[in-house]
C-alpha cells in the first residue's frame, strides 16, 4: 500500500459537523423494551406514562376509624354522638383501605370516648378527611419520565409503583474497536524489544461503556491489507460504530484512510488538533467510522472529540457540557499556531485561587492522563498562555475531590507516595497531588502561591546545612515552617554485582563510565555538584553529566536498562529495582509549609499521619530511611 | 409479638457514629484480585506499582536514522561526514527500537544528503538525541495508583502499559435487602385493594450498586415471626450488610427491632429525622443491620443517611461530600422542632439567582423523589425557613442540567409534557421543570422572579377575555409577553356511559351528584365559579365543591375511581383515562413570559419547538386541542 502523506488541517468541530451532516439522519437511535428492574442508568426512548394510579385504592392516612361523613352531620360538643363499631365505624391503621361505603377517617386522638360497641364523637367530619385519595402520589396516564432521561433508582421506584414493568429504553450503540499493527501485542504477551502493548482498546471500550454504549474489542489485526479488509467488513456487519486504532508509528493511519475509502466514504483525514492530528473520519456501510492514532493520549483525546458525540447521538443525547473552572496557570504554555492544543494539567486550590500546572505533553505519556485533573485548550490562533494568566480548565475529576487535595510541588521522594496512600487509606477523597520538579522549583512554587507545601533537600555548600538558608534567600519575609519528613541515604546506584566496581566519586571520572544525572535545581544535583567541587573534579570529566532525569526512579531505570553505568540517587530507588548501591551520605528531606496553610483541616490531617507510627513503619520498610526526626518542626 | 411503642429521638449523626464505633473495627474491607480489563470503576485495595517500564525499550521519537553519537564527533558545516547505511546508520520510524549499539537518532530533516549507501551529516549529534528512553512514560516500581482510587478508563490503560494485568480491588460489599409485610406484593402481581407494590427493594438495590456494593433482593417475607427469623438468619450467613424493609403501616418496624434484639444487638430504634423516624440500627451476627421504614421517601432517605456510609466503609471510603448550592426559597417551609427534616425541592436558575421550590412532603409520595432536584435540610432546632430566605440545597441532579432547565410555574396542561419531551428529544440536558400550582399562583411566581414563564388560562368575568387583564392587575409595569400555546376544550368529565346522565351545569346541582373541584386560583376553578354565577347557582348547591384536586388528571382519576360523579377539566384528561365527557366551552391557554427571559437560548429553543409542525401534530393527537394560534404572540 502506498503512503498518502498529505494530511488535512480542518478544525475538529468542522470535521465532526461534516460527519454529522452526512450520517446523522441515517444513523438514528433504536429502542428496546427492558424490565424496569434492570434499567438502572439506561436512557428512556419515549415518554413513560403511569399505567395505574398510586395509591390504587383510597387508604387511611392515619391510625383511627373509617366512618361515613354524613353520619356525623349535626354533631357538636353539646350534642356528641355514638357511632356503632363494625357498622358505622371500622378501625383502620395507616395505609389500610377505606372500607366500602365509608368516606372519611377520624383520628384516634379525635375520638372522645372508646366504648365496647362504639366510638363517641363531638365534632362533625367532612368527606375525605384523613383519606389518601386514589392517585395522591401518581395519577394513571400521568407522565412519569420524559424521553432521554437517564433512569435513576428513585425513577425505578416510581415506575414500579405506577404498574410499569417494562420500559422503552435506547438500545446501547454497539461500538467495534479494532487494534491494528504488526508491533501491537495483547497485554498477556511476553514483550520483545519493539513490541507495544495494546492498552488503547481497553481504554476506548471503557470510555464507550461510560458513554452508554456497548463495546466489542476485535482481535489485533496485523498490517496486511487482506486481513484488515476482512476484519473491517465483519465489524461493519455487526456494529453501529467502527473504531480502528492505528499502530503507533507514523503513517500507519494511512492504511485506515485507504480502507475507509475502499469500502465506504472518507470524509476527512487529519484535523487541526494536537495531539491527535492524523485522525480519520468516514463511513463504512453507512456506519460512522473512526481511525484513531495509536499514541495513547491521541487515542483518548480523539475518542472524546469524535466518538463520544456519536455514541451519544445514537442514544438521542447530545454531549454533556464539561464542568470547567477558571485557574491561574503556573507556567508559560507555548503552542504552535494552526492547531488547537489540548494540554493536561494538575489542578489544586491553594488559598483562595485555583492553580493549573501543565503536565508532560508527549502523546505517548499515558501517565499524564492518569495524573491530569483537567484539560486546557489552547485555541488554534493563539500561541499559548502566559504564566499567571487565568484560563478555563475542563475538569476530569470532581471538584469536591480537588477541594480536598493538598498540592505538593518540589523534590521527589518515595515516602510522599506512602504519605498520600496513608491519607487515602483514611477514606478521604483528597490525598496529595505531587509534581516532581526539584527542590528549588518547589520553593519558587511556594513563592508564587501554587502549592501548599514543597518537599526539599538543599545542601548549603557554605555551611553544610540543609534547607533553611534557601528559604531565607528565596522567600524573604515569608513565614514558612520546616518540618522533617525523613533522613534518607544517598547512594551511587549501580547494576547488580557492581560490574564497573564503582567505590568512590573518583571512579565516575574514569574513561567509559557513563553517568546519568538529575535535572538542575534538584537537591540531588546540588549534592552532586558539591561533591564534584569538594573532590576537585569538573563536569567535563563526567561522561553523561548533561543527561538529566527528573526522578530517582528514572535514574535507577537508566542504570537497570543498561543505558548508564551509575547515577546518584536515594537508596530506596535502587532497592525498588533490585539494584546494588554504594553509600554516599545521609541527607535531610524536609517539608516547607507556609504558615497560612497550617490551619487547613487537610494539612492538619497530613501532619497527624506523618507523626503516626503506622506511617513511619511503612517508611522504614522501604529501606534507606531514618525517621528519628519525622514530624518534627525546626 | 407485642408492640414496642416508644421510639427514641436521637440525632441521626449520633446513631450512625454509635454504630460505627461498635462495628467499624470488626467490619473491614476485603480485597480481591481482578483482571484490569474488568476493573473499570472498582476501588483499588492497595497501592498499585508498575511491573515494567514503558517504553520498555529505547525507541526512536522521530522518523530518521539511528546512529552512534561518537561517530559524529567533530562534524561541522565545513567538515560534513558520510555515515554508512546499515553499519553506521539504520533507518528508523517513530516508535521503532534503537538498534543494539546505536544511541541517538538524526531526524530525516537534518540529513544533508541521502545517498545510495550513506547519509551526509553536517553537525554532531549528542547521545540520546531524539531517543525516548526506557521508562520515559512509566518507571518500573513507580506508584501508578494510590489506594482507594476509583479506576477510570485511562487508569486501566496505564496499568496495562505497565505490565499490571491483575489489580487488587475492594470486594463489593454484599448487601441483603429483605422486603417484609403481609400486604407487600411483587411488581408482577395483580393488585387487590390494600395491596402495596414492593418498589423499595429495587430502589435500595440500585442505590447500593451506585455506591459500589452488590445487592441481593430476598423474597418478600410475611409478618410471621418464624419466617422472619429464618430469613434474617439466612441473610446474615451470606451477606455483609442486612436491610429489612418494614411494611408501610405504622408499628411494623417493631418486628424488625425485636428480631434484631433477639439475634444480635439493637443499638437504636428511632432517630430525630422526618421522614424516616422509626429506623432501626443494630447488628446481627456481627453484620450491620438496618430496619428501614416502608414509606418510599423514608426508605430512600434513611438509606442515604445510614446505608451509604456503611457500603462505603466496607470499601475503605468515606461518603462523598454532596454538591450544594445556595438558593432562594420560594415559599415558607414550616417544620416542627425536634426533628431534622429533609424537604425535596425543585431548583432552577431564574435570572441571576437559584430558586428552590419545595415539593410535596408526604413520605409516601414517590414522585417527589423523581421530581426533586435537591434536598433541603431543616435543622432540628429550627422551625423552618421564611419565604425568600437563602438556604443551602444538596443537589440530586448535575448543576449543568439545572442550568439548562426552564422553570414553568402555573396551570397544568398535558401539552407542557409534550413540549418538554420535544425539547429533550433534541438531545439537550434541560427541558422544562413545571410545578402545577394553578394560573394565579403562576403569575405570582413571575412576580417573585421564581419562574421563566407561567402557563395561564384565566377568564375575566367582566370582559369575557382571557389572561391580559390579570397580568395588568398582578404584574403592573412589568413587560410580560403573552404567547398562545393552545386553545383547549373544557368538559364535564363523567364515567364511561355517563350513568348520571349529566348534560348541563344545572345537572350538577341535582341531589346526590358528587362533584370534584379544582383548587382556588386555578383557571378551571375561575371558569367553574363564572359558570355557576351565570347560571345563578351557589357553591352550597354543589355537593363536593370543597373537595379540591390540583390537576386535570387527578380530577379524571377521582371520576374513574368512582369517588366522584363529575368534574370540570380538559377533554384530553378525560380521553387519557378513557372516560366520557360533555362539551362546556373552549378556552385560551397562554404562556406568560417576562421580556427579560426572551433572550435566553433555552427560551428561544422552546419557542422554536412550539412553532414547529412536529410539536403541533403531537398536540392535536391528544384530542381536545386547537393549534390555530399556537406560537403566536399577542
Amino acid at each position: 500500500m502506498e503512503r498518502q502523506i498529505y494530511l488535512e488541517n480542518t478544525a475538529w468541530q468542522e470535521g465532526l459537523a461534516l460527519m454529522m451532516e452526512k450520517l446523522a439522519g441515517r444513523c438514528v437511535p433504536r429502542n428496546e423494551s427492558l424490565d424496569v428492574r434492570l434499567a438502572l442508568h439506561r436512557i428512556t426512548g419515549a415518554i413513560v406514562r403511569a399505567k395505574r394510579s398510586s395509591p390504587h385504592f383510597a387508604a387511611s392516612a392515619m391510625d383511627g376509624y373509617a366512618i361515613r361523613a354524613k353520619d356525623t352531620h349535626g354533631i357538636s360538643e353539646r350534642e356528641p354522638r355514638w357511632l356503632e363499631l363494625g357498622i358505622q365505624a371500622v378501625q383502620v391503621d395507616t395505609g389500610d383501605p377505606i372500607p366500602e361505603g365509608m368516606d372519611a377517617v377520624v383520628m384516634l386522638e379525635d375520638v372522645l370516648e372508646l366504648g365496647e360497641v362504639g366510638i363517641l364523637l363531638q365534632a362533625p367530619v367532612v368527606p375525605y378527611n384523613h383519606v389518601r385519595p386514589v392517585g395522591e402520589d401518581i395519577v394513571e396516564g400521568e407522565v412519569l419520565l420524559p424521553i432521554h432521561h437517564r433512569i435513576r433508582p428513585q425513577d425505578q421506584g416510581a415506575l414500579l409503583a405506577a404498574g410499569v414493568l417494562e420500559v422503552e429504553v435506547r438500545s446501547k450503540p454497539r461500538v467495534g474497536i479494532m487494534p491494528t499493527g504488526d508491533e501491537i501485542r495483547s497485554p498477556e504477551s511476553t514483550l520483545q524489544v519493539g513490541d507495544i502493548v495494546d492498552s488503547n482498546s481497553t481504554v476506548l471500550a471503557s470510555l464507550v461503556e461510560e458513554w452508554g454504549g456497548s463495546a466489542t474489542i476485535w482481535p489485533i489485526t496485523p498490517d496486511q491489507p487482506e486481513k484488515l479488509e476482512e476484519a473491517i467488513q465483519k465489524m461493519a456487519a455487526s456494529q453501529d460504530i467502527l473504531v480502528i486504532i492505528a499502530g503507533s508509528s507514523q503513517g500507519r493511519d494511512d492504511y485506515t484512510s485507504q480502507m475507509v475509502q475502499k469500502f465506504g466514504t472518507l470524509y476527512l483525514h487529519g484535523v487541526a488538533i494536537k495531539p491527535g492530528k492524523p485522525v480519520v473520519l468516514g463511513e463504512v456501510q453507512g456506519k460512522p467510522t473512526f481511525g484513531v492514532p495509536g499514541y495513547p493520549v491521541s487515542a483518548y483525546l480523539t475518542a472524546h472529540l469524535f466518538l463520544e458525540p456519536w455514541v451519544k447521538h445514537l442514544q438521542g443525547l447530545s454531549k454533556d457540557s464539561q464542568a470547567t473552572l477558571d485557574a491561574v496557570i503556573s507556567k508559560k504554555v507555548f503552542s504552535s499556531l494552526g492547531s488547537e492544543e489540548f494540554v493536561r494539567v494538575k489542578v489544586g486550590r491553594v488559598g483562595d485561587r485555583w492553580v493549573a500546572a501543565p503536565l508532560s505533553r508527549g502523546a505517548g505519556v499515558t501517565m499524564s492522563l492518569v495524573r491530569a485533573d483537567g484539560m486546557l485548550r489552547v485555541p488554534r490562533l493563539q500561541e499559548g498562555f502566559h504564566e499567571g494568566e487565568t484560563v478555563p480548565v475542563e475538569l476530569l475529576r470532581p471538584i469536591s475531590e480537588l477541594e480536598e487535595t493538598l498540592v505538593c510541588i518540589g523534590s521527589h521522594d518515595l515516602t510522599l507516595d506512602v504519605l498520600s496512600s496513608h491519607m487515602k487509606a483514611k477514606g478521604g477523597q483528597g490525598g496529595i497531588a505531587s509534581a516532581h520538579v526539584g527542590s528549588l522549583a518547589g520553593i519558587l512554587s511556594l513563592r508564587k502561591g501554587e502549592a501548599h507545601f514543597a518537599g526539599i533537600h538543599l545542601l548549603d555548600p557554605e555551611t553544610g546545612e540543609y534547607n533553611r538558608s534557601y528559604l531565607q534567600r528565596f522567600l524573604p519575609g515569608r513565614d514558612v515552617l520546616l518540618m522533617n519528613l525523613v533522613y534518607r541515604t544517598q547512594v551511587f546506584i549501580v547494576p547488580k554485582g557492581n560490574p564497573m566496581n564503582i567505590k568512590t566519586l573518583a571512579d565516575l571520572a574514569k574513561p567509559g563510565i557513563r553517568f546519568i544525572n538529575r535535572q538542575g535545581g534538584s537537591g540531588t544535583r546540588v549534592l552532586f555538584d558539591y561533591l564534584l567541587q569538594k573532590q576537585g573534579l569538573t563536569k567535563e570529566q563526567i561522561l553523561g553529566y548533561e543527561r538529566e532525569e527528573f526522578t530517582h526512579l528514572a535514574v535507577a531505570v537508566a542504570v537497570a536498562s543498561g543505558s548508564a553505568d551509575v547515577g546518584l540517587g536515594i537508596q530506596s530507588a535502587a532497592e525498588a529495582l533490585g539494584l546494588d548501591y554504594v553509600f554516599v551520605g545521609e541527607e535531610r528531606y524536609d517539608l516547607a509549609i507556609p504558615q497560612e496553610f497550617m490551619r487547613e483541616p487537610r494539612m492538619k490531617e497530613m501532619i497527624s499521619v506523618i507523626q503516626s507510627k503506622a506511617f513511619q513503619d511503612d517508611v522504614l520498610a522501604l529501606g534507606g530511611y531514618d525517621v528519628r526526626d519525622t514530624g518534627v518542626f525546626y
